[in-house]
Parts: C-alpha cells; structure tokens; sequence
C-alpha cells in the first residue's frame, strides 16, 4: 500500500454486480477495504451500468447479482456505518456526467485503453464492441470524480482507467481556465494477483474462481482441481512452488506464513506430495470461509434490509454527483442557459 | 409531404445552436414546423448536448445560440401554445437513456453511420473524433423516443438515423420479449436542400449561408455573392438554371412562381443578366426576412421571456421522458433492483 496514512481521503471502489465475489477479491481488494472504512471516507459502488456494458442480454443475471455482491459485502465485514454501499443506476446523475465527459475523450483515446483492448479480446467481441463497453472507462471516470474520490485502489491492470481520469480533470480544467475537480491517485495493491485454480487469471467468466459463498464441499473441490506443478508426480519428486496455484492460494491466506515457508521448502526438495498441501489448503480456507459464509446465510434471511442499506447508501450519495454535475456543468455554460 | 393528416402524430424535430439558424433551414424546415403545429403535437428540441459533441472548445457560443435558435422558431411563427420548445440539456433523462442505448449499439455500427462519415470528413476529425460525437445518433435515438415521437421531420441524409432509432427500439423489444416503445416514421421534406451562396452544401460552419435574422445589407450582399453560371457571361448568353443558387432561391422563396418560370425560360434562351434576376431574388428575400426580423427584433428586447419559454417547455417535457426512462429501465431490470 502506497498509502499515506495520515490524511483522509475520498476513496471509491467498487465491483461489477456479474457473478458473486470470490476469493481473488477477497484478497486483492475486500480485505483491504474492510481495513481501509477506519481511515478513510470510502464508498463501494455496485457498478450495474457497468455490468450492462457487455451483459445487455443478461440484465436480469446482473440485477439478481446487486443483492448477491451487496450480500458479499457485508459477510466480509464492510460496515454500513463506515462505508457507503451506493448502486450505480441509482444515481442517474452519474449518466449525466458521463454524456459530458464523452465530449472530453476521443474515440481513438478510448479504442487505446489497454484495458479494454484485453477484454474486448477476453470476449470474443471483435467488431461486435458494443459502444456502451468501448465507453465505459469514461464512466468509471464520471463514478471516480463523481464521488469526489481522490484515492481509487485498483490492481496494475486498471492504471489506464486512472490515467483517462485525470486527464478528463486536466482537459475540464483546461476548459475552464482554472482547477475544477480534483485529480485522484491509485492505491496499488501489493497482493499479487491471485489466479484461478487452472492457473489463468481468475475470472467469473471463466468459471475458475472460488465463489466467497462456497460451501464445504466444493472449496474441497475446487482445491482438489487446483493447477500445481505437472512434473511433481510422485511425492517423492521436487516440486516447483512458482505457478504453482495452491501455494498461491498459501501465500495469500495462511495465517501461518511461517509454516508455508517450511512446506514449500519441502515441496520443492521432494518429498510433500500434491495430498499434503492440498490438505492444509482446505483446512486454512474453511477457516477463513466458514465465517463468511455463516455471516452471509444469516444475512440473506432478510434480503429486503440488504437492499434498504445499498438504497440508503445511493440515495446518501446522490447530492455529492449532483454537486460534480453542477460544476462540470458550468465548465460547459449549461449551468445558466435558460435559467435556474 | 408522406404524411397522414388524418391522424394526430407525436413529432419530435430541432436544431443544434451552433449558430443562428438560416434560410436553408426556413426552406427545409421551419415553415413546415409552423404548418404541422397546428396538426401534430410537436417539439422542438434545441440540442446544445449534441452542439457540445463537437464544440467542447466553444462552449459559450453554444450556450449563447440557444437564445438566437428560440428566437429564430418564434420569429419565423412557431407558437409556444401549439409547439413545445424544449432544451436537451435541461432533460437530464436524456442522458440516462442515452447511456443505457450505448449497450445495444456495437462501435461498428455507429462508424458505419453514413452521415456521421460525412460530418466527421468535413469537420477534418480523422483519428481525434470525440467519443460523444461518434455516439450522437444514440442520443438523438434518445431524444426521439425519449419524446415517445412517431413522426421525424427529416431530410434524406437523416434517414440513417431513423434507421439506428428504430433498431434501438427493436432491440429493446427483443430484449423484454413485448413491444416496448414505438417505431418512429420519417416525414421526408419534399423542399430539395437550399445550397449555400457558393453552391456548395449550406453550412453555419462554411459560413455560406444567409442567416434568418439578416439585416438587408447583407441580405444584398450574399445575393450579391451567389453562385449563377460562370459560362453566363453577357445578359445576351445563354444561361444555366441549374446549379444556379439564385434560381434555386427563387424556386425555393419566390411566391409568384409563374414568374419564376418565365424568368428562367428568358434566362435559359439568353438575353437576361444576372443582374436582374438577383435584383428580383433581392425584393423577394426582403419580403420574407423583414417581418420575420421585425418579430425577432422586438422578442430580442425580452431575453428573459424567450428563454423562459424554453424553460417551461423543457420542465412540461421531463415526465414524458422520464416515463420513457422508466420503461428502458424495466427492459434491463433496473426498476426494482433496490426497491422503490
């Protein structure tokens, strides 16, 4: 974490209401954010229109999802008190913002976002981008400045998101002659990515992630699936740690750091097989999943106070966008036209 | 005219206030708009979203020329009890539905867009075409059906737009498995395009066009100035009517066309200069812009008055356009996701 401790400041994140959470989250970004709502003022946005942008024919999917992630929220420990949970169609002023920025932004500028370029290919989408996906780092440009946030965790990948950001405020200031939003800065994660258990980049689309929800039985399965090391056939052989997916998933959950340091020094001189670590992976994440999941049965027995707290959380939140929509506004002379 | 008058239709139609509106737009459309007020329910939508699309940089021109525009519809006889004069910036459910149309719009097809190709050749973007501006026939989709129109008055370069509108419309019918919001029917003007004075297509950007609100000075001038048949070189010559702006005025404004007709013959055979006919074009231009100018000088005196027409308009057209939101938002599931 890059992160100055002393100041507060203004952070928003967020995730895609596409699938239920799962661990790469976790470790990537929902631990962080749990430890993060005692410093600072920060709001996790559940980004639907985003979801949209290349799930038009699953809207419903995606709807069904805000509760699922809001859900996810909660069990991990966000607190309501400290953090605000706002859904993203439930500020309208955020489209607003985002017709505005699109003047700001050109279509070549949008078509070299690393980002996007990475999951138009993902997709398959070749010339079938929808235009709402080719727009959308513009829109998490009008959620960022919208917020008024000024510190954005976000994994490597997503620096080009911040990047378009920043110059949208630099292109406003140009503008208007004068500073109008400010700039934000990216909290980068020092986790390293955590991959799915193929050993890809996990991903919801991909199937190869471990929901956060998971029960028992299928995290067992799930470990039991995992990629290691194709050359480690008997226990006896040296293994290799690197790439290996259960060591990954060691390293980033394993209270005992200590003792993952001593199985893999021993995987890797022969003579720990595949059964031994996936043991002890099972175990560390039931222990840590087991929790979770009890807090999130017990939440969903009352899915209509979920959703009164994601309500409260938008409806808290739309007069901070209204107020950026007013000065991106009269940066464009719209604020007087015809009058108040 | 491919029009119905038997039946009473929603017609959505308007201008972008990137200037003053000129002559060819009082052939085209204009004194259309002032007949069809008394049969359709129409609006008129000064579209300073869209003006922004390519005019980020000029901002306050914009802002100024939708006062001139509101001045030029009530000039020309537009009458805010039967029209309605709305401001696409003081809707901001525009911009919800826009954004939500961008998800069911590929990029391909909007680069596809014959009139955009056009505009983006003759404003020289290349490669730095504004994101807003390549996706302006999703928001002018937003504004026709955001309207609930069926009717579009439209020249035949328009026609991809209709077009695009009603895919959107399709698509979203598709989506929710039931007809959702209407089809749009274009209402091609059977007035051919008034060129500029230099033949070329008329323009606010070209400068070649004869402003509403011209005073007879320059009226003289651009007459002066028009394009006739530079192989028409002694009266005694034959001359060509065609391709002939003055002639094509005539055709256009000229209320005794027998006269026309006769004059053009003599034109046609030799032994009629230029002088003559643009001394005619002259009286003819002057009978129509004075008492248009006369109006538009004494509305000029209370600012305040016309905008506020627009503001009323604007404020009497948000529940219908909000209602339309609402129904796009049933189509995606976004109407209940978090509660009422």
């Amino acid at each position: 974490m890059v992160d100055d401790p002393a100041s507060r400041s203004t952070i928003l994140t967020g995730d895609r209401p596409t699938g239920p959470l799962h661990l790469g989250h976790y470790a990537g970004s929902l631990r962080n954010r749990v430890r993060l709502q005692g410093e600072h003022d920060q709001t996790l946005l559940i980004a639907d229109l985003q979801g949209l942008t290349d799930n038009a024919g699953r809207a419903a999917d995606v709807r069904a999802n805000v509760l699922e992630v809001a859900l996810d929220y909660l069990a991990v420990g966000i607190d309501p008190a400290r953090t605000t949970i706002a859904l993203q169609s439930a500020i309208p002023e955020l489209c607003e913002l985002t017709v505005l920025y699109l003047n700001l932004v050109t279509v070549a500028r949008l078509e070299r976002n690393p980002t996007t370029r990475a999951e138009v290919e993902l997709r398959g989408f070749r010339r079938d981008v929808p235009a709402g996906f080719l727009c959308y780092p513009v829109s998490q440009a009008a959620d960022v400045t919208g917020f008024r946030a000024t510190l954005v965790p976000v994994g490597d990948d997503q620096l080009p998101m911040i990047e378009l950001t920043n110059e949208i405020v630099r292109r406003l200031a140009h503008l208007a002659g004068r500073p109008v939003l400010a700039e934000c800065r990216p909290l980068l994660s020092d986790t390293p990515r955590l991959p799915g258990v193929d050993g890809r980049k996990a991903s919801k689309s991909l199937g190869n992630a471990i929901p956060l929800s998971a029960g028992p039985d299928v995290l067992r399965a799930k470990v039991q699936a995992m990629f290691t090391d194709p050359s480690h056939v008997r226990a006896s052989d040296p293994g290799r740690t690197e790439g290996n997916v259960v060591f990954a998933y060691l390293d980033a959950f394993d209270p005992d750091q200590d003792g993952v340091a001593a199985l893999a020094a021993r995987y890797r001189e022969g003579g720990l097989g595949d059964v031994a670590v996936k043991r002890r992976l099972v175990e560390v994440l039931d222990a840590l999943v087991a929790p979770i999941r009890d807090r999130r049965e017990a939440l969903a027995r009352d899915p209509g106070e979920v959703l009164s707290i994601v309500r409260r959380g938008s409806e808290r939140s739309r007069p901070v966008v209204a107020s950026v929509v007013a000065d991106v506004r009269r940066v464009f002379h719209l604020d007087d036209a015809i009058g108040a």
